[in-house]
Formats: C-alpha cells, structure tokens, sequence
C-alpha cells in the first residue's frame, strides 16, 4: 500500500516507552492478565440490564456524560454509595464519587493530580505491576514497604516515613491495596489500618488506598475501608467493576474529597466514561450485585483449590505460598535458584503465561524467585494442565522441582 | 463526616490545571459541547445489537480486550476497515487500526508518542477547543493557520513551514479537520489535499487528520481522506462514532502505521477501550451504520434550517456565516462591538450556552466576537426560543443587533 515509508523515528521525544510488540494471542494456558471466569460473567443479566436501560433511556446517549455531569451516571454513584456503605462501611454521597474507566483511570488521575518527576511515595514492596509502572514512567521515587500475613507491615512504614522525614523529604501519599493485596493476598487487619491511619496523619501523608479486588474474599467479611475509618478526608479510595463483574467492561469509581476531586475532574478530559457500561452496570447491579459475588467469589474460591492441588502435586515443596483470603491470584515463592524472568520466558514459549515476580515488585531481587498465578481465568483442566507444564518447563531450566508426586499439601498460611 | 481537614494544597504540584467547578447541570438552551440529538439515537437497533451480542459473546467479556487484543475488537475493526474504504477511500486492514475511547483519547496517544515541551505543531487557527487546550497543556508552541472557504490555506501553510524552517525548526505534526472543519464547518477539496500532502511531503512533517465529523455531509459527497491519497505512512488519520451513532458511548479509532501505532500501544495502558460499546457498536454498525448516517444527517440539516432562519430574523446582518457543508455546528461572526467571552457570561445567566470564539481559535482577537452554536441536540422549538434569548442578552450588553425583523436571510456562503 506504500512505497517510501515516513521516518517517525527522529519525530519521538525523550523518554517514551519502548514500541509495543505485535499482539500474538493469548497462551494457551494464560495465568496472567487479571482476566476473569467465563462461566461468572452473568451474561443474561447484563444482557437484560442493557434491554431495560437502552429502552427506557437510550435516548440520553445523545448527550455526553448522559446529563448526569462529569463525575458520571448518577444511577449507578447511587448505587455504589449504597454498596460501599454495605461492603466496605464508607459514608459518602454521590457527589464524592467520579465513575472513571476503570481503575486504571483511576491511578492514572490521583498521581497526575499530585505527582511530579522527583517527588516521593511510599507504597507495598510487592504490588500491582501497572501501579509500579505508572510510578516509574512518572519518574517518581519509590519507597517499597514489606509485607507480612497482615499486609504492610506498621514498624517498617513508621521506619521509612522517620527517614524521609529526617532527610525533608514528605511523600505525596501511601499506596496500598490493603484489603485482599495484590499480589500476596493479605487483608489488613483493623487495628493495623488503625496504626496506618495514625502514621499517615502523623506524617501528614495522605493515604491512597486501591480496593479494587475488596469485593472477592472467601468468607465475604472484611474490615472497614480505610476511608471510612478516617476523619479527616486524608483517605482517597479507588475501585472496580472488573472484578466483580467482568474486566472488560472498564468502570471504576474513585472517592475523594472535593478539594482533590475538584483537580482529578479538571485532568479527566475524556468527556466521560463509557455511558452504555455505566448504565448497564447501575441497572444489573441495583438487584442483583449482592447474590452475584458471593456466587462468583464461590467459582473462584473452588479454582483456588484446584491451583493450590496442582501446585503441591507439581511442585511439593519447591512452591511455596501463603493461601490467599480472595481475590484471583496466588504469590508463589520458587526455590532460590529459579530465575522468575528466565522461567517466565522459557514458560512462555511452552505455552504458559505466568507474572514473574520482579514485575510484580519494587525489590526485583526479592522477588526475582516469586511469581504470580492468576486463576481465575483458565478452566480447573487447563490449571491442572498449565501448572503441569510449568512445572517441567521449571524442571528442564532449573532442577526443581525434582520429581516427586503426591506429596502433602504444604502452605505456610 | 469528617472534622479537621487534610489540606492537600501543599501537595499538589506546580502546572495543574485550575481546580474544576461544580457541575450544575446543562443550560435550558445549549448549544455547546458537541452533543447530539437525541431523536436521532438508533435506540431500538442498538439495543438489538446488544441483546445479540452480549447472548451470543458476552461471554468473552470475561477478559480484557475480548480476546481481540490491544488494538480493540476485531469484528468492530473490520467494519472500520470496510466503513473507511467506503467512505473515505482508505485502504487498511485491521491490524492498522487502533479502537479508542473516543477521539479525544485518539488526540491524547497521537500527542505523547510525538510531542515533548517545546515542541512545534501547526494547526488549522480556527480549532476545537479540546485540540488547543491539550497542546497548551503540552507546552508546545502552536503554529495557527488561517482558513478559507476551502480549509486551511496552503498559501499560509507554506510560509509558515518555510518560516520555521528558516529558525530551524521542524514542526512534530500538522493536524487538520479536513472534512467538515470544526468550528467552520467547510470541506477541504481534493486538489488542496493535494497541495498539502506535497508540503507535508517536502518539508518532511506528518499530518494528523482528524475526520471526526466527516460522516455527516448534507450531500454525503466527500473527497478521499488525506490517509487514502497518501503513499508514504505520513498520515495519522483519526475518527469516531460519537457524531454518527451516540457521543456518550466512548468509541473512536486511529488509522496509522506500525512504527507509530506500536508507539501509542506502548502508552495505552487503560486495559482495553469499553468492550460493550465496541461489541454493541459493530453488532448494530455492520447491517445499520449506511442507512442510519444520512438519516440522522437530514435531520441535522434541518436544525441547521431553524438555527440559520433564527439568526437571520433575530440578529438581522449583525450574525455573518456560511453555510456548513455538514456537521453539528455554526462559526457565527458578530458585530466587532461584541465580546464573545462576556456575551458567552451573560448567555448563560440568562439560560443559553454557547461557545465563545477565543476558546475556538489560537488567534484570541481574530475570533474575539466570533461564537460557535452547536444546533444538534436541541429541539427546533429549543432553537429558535433560545437564539432569540440569545439576540435579547446580545443587544442588552452590546447594543446588537438592533432590534429588526423579518430580514432577509444572508449567508455569505
């Protein structure tokens, strides 16, 4: 179709990430992705959620944020006020609510509202790979917190912000996933979101605290958010839909008090979230959101078993994990010798698709044996058969794991 | 619920934009913000596509991307491929093709893959308000280049390039609204698309097209895309289906090469654009989108009818326009006297919103008493009741028009 082709190259500014490689399918057996169940995903519902919304106000798609202004579909703020109440014990209106697309949007909008290059922030050791990423391209320097069964560990952060403090340094906020952590699974308890509220106001650190696996705990309890356990409105709070219904719908909310919602909505020049997603999710979640993810959550839970089998029967000892208590991934500890990176290459190339662990950490020699199984995803034979396959793969690289069979399940949780 | 307040103010770091106001809902008459009408939404239809589409894949909404990969689902990709060779005489495959939420993301990927601080572009002078802030933004010096009947002047354009390459300067892009120019609403012909691809060609600086309102032409009859005449990969061609079937669903695409197509993949890091809007969009766009267009477009003109009869019987000579070739649109030039900015305050006190000029142009005195009316998404009645609202604040502050009736009608097109 061309000839001579335009040189862009000498046209790019500094600093841009490395070209994207072509797109060549998903694994065969994919563990990655934060993809969802097929078989959760309540296609009927959504399906009539989208009838009786489109005919009863379809018409409104003609304006742009459906007339319910910036901060998004007023039905469905409604609604997460409610469910946020319920769930996590957080009191607020739909006014401190901004729908956003996804929580992607989300991160992206907090740290354009407070960060630029050189600042600081503090966040989990082991974290969100997109969070880290974002914080790097930002150029922003990042303090990694360790974890312990409880999530971030208080005398580590209390640490850290004393020798910031010591050097002038005040960090634009506290980063954590504290409620099912990503990736190691942990809920913070409340006495430690107590401690974690008092060093931030301490400090005067704002908390930036990512909810947006909460809605997927085995035993569906769980503490107060942070949020609604602050005062003070140091507290802002993210979370999604992707989880809890389907990912690729792209939907997710922040909570902030107008002071910094007012900057977040100046950043947002999208001219609003996707309204069809807005309106279908407000209509199927009004009824049916509070028996669906008890429902799904179950899906996953029965998944988590099938993983933790195949991992003890593959792996025995080799792989080492605490049991996670939601969510739909599981942090995996490999012997010493086993380079995650090489792993992940070699894996990858026999068809499995898992997270090695230095993409998933600030301490990518910590991590460097870790990796990260999502589970949700693939069906109970492909989690049998993918982690068979790695397993080998694992074997073939590195040794281990060696070849036993049957051993006794082995968690450290 | 909440006491002592976290004072964010010392966090926030230097150039973010000034801090959004309220929503307080939409004006009684707008004529702003590019919406659409409402009567013209294909309600049944779309939701017809999402009861298919959501039985027979929703699915598949289990997974970012829909299994489709990053550049968007492909069944919608391919009726883009099929659209853009109908309509714009482009030839592309879908692995050309990049599905966005909405143009305005389109706008953000082209702008990071090419553009740092400093940087040049030259853009038509009269542009969408979104295009200039975001290059303001960006802090990239903005080259403006007058119009005529036919678009952006090549005679200008010339001098412009020689000028900067004088100082040694190479611009990043040229960006151009060719087909349906937004605010002027005129067509650039093919023999200037000619023109401009040679100087684009010469002076070895890409264009970016942005053909977003190029579906609706009251005659249907458009020239090629400047993508479809271009042999060399230097067109970055963008559009969008808020115009042609709903602005609230976020949906927009780019046409570009690999070498900068795997650029912008690099910075779209949101997971994938809304899943349901681009599923619901090509279910509905591959049996409907040829008949729905010229449709909907008749109605427009028609709007456009009662826009240009009101002026004329209501601001007599002192509104001067031509005649849109298509669009949602109308440049209106005002008496010299009138200050668009305060008459755009004063408007909206009294119940009508309009866009001021200055907000529309990088030349803030040459479109000083110029406005920008929207004439889409309000009723006729609406229309006609709200420019004369509109005439009555207009000769209250500025004393035009006086107050005469029954004029002919004059355009100068």
């Amino acid at each position: 179709m061309t000839t001579a082709r335009f040189d862009y190259a000498p046209l790019l500014p500094p600093g841009l990430p490395a070209a994207a490689a072509k797109w060549t399918g998903l694994a065969k057996y994919s563990f990655v992705g934060g993809n969802n169940d097929m078989d959760q995903v309540p296609v009927e519902g959504l399906t009539a959620a989208a009838n009786a919304a489109m005919l009863r106000e379809g018409r409104t798609l003609a304006t742009y944020g459906l007339a319910s202004g910036p901060q998004g579909y007023l039905p469905l703020r409604t609604f997460i006020v409610g469910k946020l109440k319920r769930d996590a014990s957080i009191d607020c209106t739909a006014d401190d609510i901004l729908v956003v697309s996804g929580s992607l949007q989300a991160l992206d909008l907090v740290n354009h509202s407070l960060l630029a290059k050189g600042d600081t922030v503090i966040i989990e050791r082991d974290c969100y790979q997109g969070s880290i990423n974002r914080l790097t391209r930002l150029g922003v320097n990042i303090v990694g917190i360790p974890l312990d069964d409880d999530g971030m560990r208080m005398d580590a952060l209390a640490t850290a912000l004393e020798d910031l403090k010591a050097k002038g340094i005040r960090p634009k906020y506290i980063y954590t996933i504290p409620t099912v952590q990503n990736p190691t699974g942990t809920i913070m308890p409340e006495s430690r979101r107590c401690e974690l509220l008092a060093l931030s106001a301490r400090y005067g650190v704002p908390i930036f605290e990512d909810d947006c696996y909460a809605d997927l705990i085995w035993n569906g309890e769980r503490p107060p958010a942070l949020h609604a356990m602050d005062k003070t409105g140091s507290v802002i709070h993210i979370g999604s839909f992707s989880k809890s219904i389907a990912p690729a719908l792209r939907v997710g909310y922040i909570v902030a008090p107008w002071e910094i919602m007012s900057r977040m909505l100046a950043l947002k020049i999208d001219a609003g979230s996707g309204a069809l997603e807005q309106m279908v999710l407000a209509e199927y979640c009004v009824p049916h959101f509070a028996t669906h993810v008890p429902k799904a959550t179950r899906g996953l839970r029965a998944k988590l078993e099938t993983l933790m089998d195949a991992l003890n029967e593959q792996f025995g000892t080799a792989a080492e994990f605490d049991e996670p208590k939601g969510g739909i991934f599981l942090w995996v500890k490999l012997p010493a010798n086993v380079d995650a990176m090489k792993l992940y290459q070699a894996a990858l190339k026999a068809g499995v698709s898992i997270n090695p662990g230095p993409e998933w950490s600030v301490d990518k020699a910590y991590a460097g044996s870790h990796i990260r199984i999502c589970f949700a995803s693939p069906t109970h034979d492909e989690i049998r058969e993918g982690i068979a396959v790695l397993a080998d793969v694992c074997r073939q690289e590195f040794g281990v794991p060696e070849r036993i069979a049957n051993v006794e399940k082995r968690a450290r949780g």
